[in-house]
């Protein structure tokens, strides 16, 4: 069985992993991390957990913590990044799902996220934490920047069609939609029922962060240095995120010829579903799941490909992910806990 | 392995079997069986489960069902009980998720049913599946008719306070409210998106066939006829029944007296978990889950308990609740496979 | 012209004053009163009001107000009886959307509230604003006491089975269902998107203050004291109350003649809709709209009335009432500026 | 008074249409045309119009319709252009909410809608009833082709960057989210409130006819052929539609610039609200009303602007729309009976 801990347990990304984790074969939970709740048993604070996990909250103990064999850290980008060296140094192997450890080069990191960084050295080392595309990386890992939501969802979407060099690195548009469980569990009147339902809005156009982290990929995609206009959308629904992807072709090519690029792509991957020509991802097929699907057309009129990339947030792009990696990180099945399919209803 | 048929897989009951069986550790699905898509594979009506289960749905072959050791019938009303004999007469254990065989009395089902029962001496034999009350009855069953969503969370909910005597068995109401999955797939404006959301609306009073169900059980805890006033509500949500239950009661009591009653009641139960004085049930806590949470106020100015239960209408109200069943009539731990956390987000 | 002051106009309730009003033929609005957006234009609080009306909110002064004719007071309970008394000196009609002025008697007030009255005087003259049953005092009122919304919805709907005196004055359940408008505007994690959709629950059961206005007004219709079991829901949807009401009845009475009796109570009404037998109130069909829609069925097994109402909580439960209060105190058709259906879509 | 015929009532446009018309202070409805409902009061086919409109549909009756002044056609394609020659041979003026008169070339409609035109010689003379282009003409027309829903807030959010010579007429994309009273009222299960809901779908990527009218109004704006990539998406809401365009621009340009380029533009236009830099759309600040809300951000790394329009779709992209051009053609203040702010809640 796997020690964990769980720091920042109580906001939504932490609790679908304490909920995908409390049904793991492997996993054994020690240590649920909340500031807020400290002192709370985690089923009163998310009262699904009754009868199911019984297990306090706590504020952070690095002792106790470092007993265990490998900690998510949930916590604010910042917060975690003060934590994670001890909790390395005492061996520990951390998945990190703040934005901290999720470049390649400080410089980025630090213009995006208006701050330095304060553990440079850490982030030399860690790894990228996209399965499909960093396995081996992974299982040698001890420190993970587990990619964001919109990033997961978006890289996967565009990756084939660039790596294939039929996709023009110039003019790619990522319009993505998401629900509002991506939003957190601060307190905003923006998310607030009565204002959040039947509503739709885009928000931080040309400026969000992740914007950096899929750029940062695509790049290595295509080789060369890629820039997109990345725009997200908030929609009136919990989980999911559908990402639209908008990349001109350097060649004819057929929707059904793309789709097979994309099928030899992913072909060992369970994670991801290239949907046939002719069907489109919905974010209902995927809620729930640990699950990517993608599908596409090609505009022949334009030579324009139109890809559709769909994931459950909290799940394939934040918990599930996190689940995914430290599966991998311990010489599990990488399935392992998150084989399931989505809700649906 | 237990060797499975479902009939009806694509109806929202069906498919929520199919979802839970699927990650079920002693659960082999042999037959999807669905007359409207015979030959297409479960992953392309459903398509969540592309890479999860690799079935074709298929019409009703009675030969090939033979060969499993239990059928869940999910057909609509009638149906299931043309099929039901032959099942049986194979040796197959049938749970049976219509209305068909819930009945003590043939008369009952007759008169709210509006048609006559073409298997009576079966419903003679079939046994009522709610585990909380007749578990020793199931595990030796080879007809289980699996109770109805409303039925098993106003049954559940009211049994206690009337099993203890305290509660009078007249002007006792049950005013319900339940999510449109409870509607079934069949098309019909009325549950088209638009007519649905932002709207709420009581149906079938003082009509409702569950109220046969409901009255037949708590007659038995209470010892005498009971008929109460059902009324069911449709919500704007997907999952989740709420039923609120007015009872009043012959003597003085505080409400932590009956929650202590309502405790030793369920002490021994996973599935029901009784909230503290002070805590109500909320659907979103039982989503996705075999849970029935009950809570209670009692108001001491009119000597009255107001009981509120929830749970999942497709889970422990339908196909939750029939994979309890299966466990008990095979032998294994009650809780495989369902004893997980629901969804909350 | 009337010259209009709404104090409080950029909580939900005061914000659809001021959209109704907006369209009002009569009506000038003079003031908007909020203490959170001194100086800032409506229509940056409320963008659907760019072009549309162009008036900053502005923090409560006395002297400006004074120069209306009219005072709607949208605000905390309690904060409003400190204004109140010197619009009056003023000589300003005052419409108060809070509870201080619904009540006959200030210990039902003080025992409610846990407060006591500041203004016990004005109490005393002040009318409480149901037209449906008030309205010819209405008409010479200075201070009106504007109805709750679950109180209209229930009074409305169960006072002509009482009056008549068909229907018993014990047993009687109200079991109220709402949207989350009527939480209001306040920041509260329980009113977040994520926590409300897909979700229903009870909440101050037994314990709710419109139970003791409810109270206060059946027991005029009975003819003797009424005490009622009131439960409020909330429902995931905006706007919109459904009441189900239980009434048991003294004598045999059919649907239809319930139906007749209540047709003949409300003959006159415009904004009362007495549905059919076999007809029911949704809430869509009044959301937008003054209406309150009233639908029954006599349960012939118990001697019960099943009696649901529905109205918009925020239109004919607060701003709409108010402006039909509006229009009888300065002598206008009642129905002017409020006649509309309401949105259905 | 001017008399009115619509034609197609009882759709989700067609009862739009006649909701705002029975609020206009002009407006004389006379026939309510409805196939599926001949003979049945309006107000039971929507309840939310007891007790206001008092009138019968009937199926089409070409002598009753052709003694009114207007008749609003909301039949499907192909249905409404076998009437409507007629009508216009008896001299009224006709509005068309099909997609049968909005094409200046004959060719362009056949080519997207896949069959022949059955009156070319009126789509001739037919006026595109766009307002904000075309207020002179659609003064003086018999016959308007009302613009689709999409396309409006597609083309009046591309029209200035283009018109203005800045933009660039190739790499335009239109990402466009609609909610689902778009879809219609015909049976569909993709419609259902279990199937829509906590859902988000791109569908007809690359092939909706809408795209074909956006082209040729946006080619006009350019001065040269425009072809774009237009995406439309259904998403969990009822109302609204938000359309992220993306335009590169031709030479460096700020934020600033070109919200006063659409200031400037639009600077007569009531219906159009042009948001400052820094503010963006929702469609919730829309909904319920006549306006076009436009925002936009400049993205100085691409020189690419993102222009995000909100619109309702079946008030301003349907029915709103179409009393603005019956307003403009009876001589009628173009704001009349439409001038209102949204719901917002």
């Amino acid at each position: 069985m796997i020690k964990i801990a769980v720091l920042g347990a109580t906001g939504y990304a932490g609790i679908e992993l304490v909920r995908i984790l409390s049904s793991h074969p492997e996993a054994d939970i020690r240590v649920l991390g909340s500031q807020s709740f400290d002192g709370q048993p985690i089923s009163k604070v998310y009262k699904n957990f009754e009868h199911v996990l019984d297990l306090n909250c706590e504020k952070l103990d690095l002792d106790k913590v470092s007993e265990c064999d490998v900690a998510f850290t949930a916590l604010p980008h910042g917060a975690s990044k003060d934590v994670i060296p001890s909790l390395i140094e005492s061996g520990l192997k951390v998945i990190d799902l703040s934005g901290d450890f999720r470049y390649d080069d400080v410089k980025v990191y630090e213009k995006w996220y208006g701050q330095e960084h304060s553990a440079p050295e850490l982030l030399k080392e860690s790894v990228y934490g996209l399965p499909e595309l960093y396995r081996d990386k992974i299982k040698g890992a001890r420190l993970i920047g587990n990619p964001g939501c919109y990033t997961t969802c978006s890289i996967l979407g565009a990756y084939p069609v660039l790596k294939s060099g039929l996709g023009n690195s110039e003019n790619i548009i990522v319009d993505a939609k998401s629900g509002v469980t991506g939003a957190g569990r601060g307190l905003s009147l923006a998310y607030h029922f009565c204002e959040c339902t039947e509503n739709t809005k885009a928000y931080k156009v040309a400026t969000h962060r992740h914007t950096s982290e899929i750029e940062q990929e695509l790049s290595k995609a295509a080789g060369k240095e890629v820039m997109i206009s990345f725009t997200p959308h908030l929609i009136p629904q919990k989980r999911g995120i559908l990402s639209t992807i908008y990349v001109n072709l350097d060649k004819k090519c057929t929707t059904e010829e793309l789709v097979e690029i994309y099928k030899e792509f992913y072909k060992d991957e369970y994670f991801v579903r290239v949907k046939e020509a002719g069907e489109l991802p919905e974010t209902k097929h995927v809620a729930g799941s640990n699950f990517v699907d993608i599908g596409m057309v090609v505009d022949p009129r334009l030579d324009r490909a139109v890809i559709v990339s769909a994931l459950d947030n909290i799940y394939k792009g934040a918990a599930g992910q996190a689940v995914q990696n430290m599966n991998l990180m311990f010489g599990l099945d990488e399935k392992t806990g998150i084989a399931n399919a989505g809700f649906y209803l």
